[in-house]
């Protein structure tokens, strides 16, 4: 499966086009999310690794479950805040930025080894994922770690998070969000907690950008998003129906 | 340098004894021990992991500063408690002793592949040293990552920590403290916050096991001591001249 | 209401029986239990201080609710480990027990007092109510609390709860559990992930030691149990059946 | 004393000005600062809360310092950030502002009780501080939480700290700094790890501000400081003799 990015997906495009989810959020008895069921329909895991959630034996488990369904895994490194679940932004330095992804990275990659998996990717979260695709420096340094890693990072076309990888030879897999909406800028309205989707409009908004390359935006506008994989969010109850939909709508891709 | 354990040390032995520290200790503004100064003295660093002290931009400049001096670095994972500083007994399942020095090993990992380093070994902190040398089952699951990386375990010779690696065929590095006393049954007398050691007495302790083996207990009568490594805690202002002292009485070794 | 422990209850008595629940166990958005359908049916809230579950925002809201429903809120303090959901046993000292639940039953009455509520009572969570349970130094480290804020302690009569409340001239309020094991010396049989429990059983047990003060154990033999207060645990799905089966089966008390 | 700001300090004011200071910023075995030799020179203390800094034991021996030395207690909360210090900005909801400053008050609060102590104040701790000082709206929800004790609320004059007290009808008292440097526009310079002061510069800014009413800022203007008290860090080597500089120069005040 070609994960490098290679421009505006179109209905003439043979690639494929993965679909992730961001698995492993429970925290000791707090489970979440509806991993078991996603992993049945995913391609890729972004795993949690302890700092917004996602405690040792949870990784542990998760790793366990996606290996199981041959699911591949990257790391989902957040910010240091349990009680936002990573979801406030916080002003971290370069260097925190780059020695908290390397800690939770390198924390995974030993539930990795001990699995005898190797890391796919790094695709950081929440606030961390907001804050890196607008700030150059800070996203040089994740990329650093992706470059220490020899994986690709995973994050929004058209955003620092594209535009550093290409300056530091990274590479990178542009997503498209299915269950958040977009702004007529085309950047993503990241909520706390976010809105239960309709799986016919997720797998309606797979369609169209597979047809024409655009997705609606909150103001009835349109932008192009470039991607080569889809995130679906694990915490609404309905998740596996939005995945499910969102496979069916790319059909045997 | 042979970190095998061969038996006990004698004035005959020709192996050479390394010194060994706890390092890494600080925790964010809060600053601890004497590590600058040990690293001139000490030929291993046993690195904080985060869970009782040791937040990510500590490991990493500890990893540094370990590289610029030439001292080999093992992981010292500890359990989850900042403010007890891991030395507060917490009653953990094997599968969580296993997923909790997993985690912060593979975190140092990381340190040290940005650093261009390889793990030298697994020396678990405080309380949980405590706990894997009393009892064999939570220590075959430090073993486990041990055994993973390939790497020795430090731990006290005559107890679970020695008995288990060789069950298991993990290398083991006995150790000698200089800093803490050792009851009539050889076991060390653990505190929550040490008292300062007289590096006279420190030295005196060395030149005494090199010579017959002994260690003076705090009853006055004597324990077979067996190791291949001594530790010498980093947070007494003196640090650095108790650890010069064993330096000297260890002589060419 | 009588919340005094004035021996063992039996048909004769024409004392009320309360229900108590532990509220307020989520984190961040880590959602727990079933806070909202028990408020209608419970009459006392243990109400999660931060410790092991319980953010601030989840105290506010939780405080909120019960005030709405006319429920009167204890704190229900805990060890410090989120991971653990203080369900590991740690070694504390009798100041550190004492300094921990002090802070956090000041942290509850701070939101009380934006209520304009006072504390009822405080109940310790976990591991540490059963630690408090067996060791009268510890325990007398809570009751200082208690005493200090002029309130009653719930717990296990025939414990160290009990004997160290009553030496103290602490109010003390016997448990009765409907939905975990009691074994043949009448001690709770506490698990780190509770079983569902019948409606019908629970119940059962309570009609029964109604009767005749007893209660079934895991071997079938009986044990006296001493209480005016039945709690009925949040995190079960059925908790909800659960308390409305115990609510009828105490009737008009 | 009087603790209500009454306009600019001039020679002519009779006023009392008092010394401040940030007291158990400790945690666990970490040491933080010089407590006890500050202790003999301020005449109020900041104690933190748990949250930046600050564990319930340290929380305990704080206030029992502070009343051995009849010095006054406020709480000093922070953001939820040990690692960061609470030196790293958070966003935050002005109900999340709300509910961690209650949270840390209320369980200061339970330790002062224990003392027999009272509340003196509210001074928010470094960034979040900071952040107050900006925006009116997280102000108010401070704010809330100084009215609900009936306190008044440390802070810079000029900022969102004094508007929203009067508007609120909290009281407000201002705070001068001297060891750390005002921008032009009269606003603080924080820095994550302050520099050690010079006292006789630290005495000579406090002999200047009562004469005229100025304070020189980084490029050698001056900037007018409205203030009652001072506040001197505690976590400089030397911070008791900036302490001791700072008594000598308000002299018999």
């Amino acid at each position: 499966m070609n994960n490098v990015n290679v421009g505006n997906v179109t209905a003439s495009d043979e690639k494929n086009i993965e679909i992730n989810s961001d698995m492993g959020e429970a925290f000791g008895l707090h489970s979440f999310g509806n991993d078991l069921a996603l992993m049945e329909i995913i391609d890729v895991a972004n795993v949690a690794c302890g700092f917004h959630a996602g405690d040792p034996d949870t990784m542990e488990e998760t790793v366990a479950a996606a290996k199981a369904h041959g699911v591949r895994i990257g790391a989902h490194p957040g910010l240091p805040d349990l009680t936002g679940f990573g979801r406030r932004e916080m002003k971290l330095t370069p260097a925190e930025v780059e020695s908290i992804i390397l800690y939770q990275t390198g924390a995974l990659v030993g539930f990795l080894k001990k699995a005898g998996l190797e890391l796919n990717h790094i695709k950081p979260h929440g606030s961390l994922y907001g804050m890196l695709s607008r700030d150059p420096e800070l996203m040089r340094s994740a990329a650093k770690v992706a470059a220490l890693y020899g994986v690709p990072m995973f994050g929004l076309a058209g955003t620092a998070h594209e535009s550093v990888c290409a300056e530091m030879g990274v590479p990178f897999v542009g997503e498209l969000y299915v269950d958040l909406n977009y702004n007529p800028a085309g950047q993503l309205i990241i909520q706390r907690r976010p809105e239960a989707t309709d799986p016919a409009k997720a797998a309606e908004r797979v369609r169209r950008v597979l047809d024409d390359g655009l997705v609606e935006t909150s103001d009835g506008s349109t932008v192009s998003i470039d991607f080569t994989s889809i995130c679906v969010h694990s915490d609404a109850a309905n998740s596996p129906a939005v995945a499910q939909a969102v496979r069916s709508a790319l059909g045997g891709r």
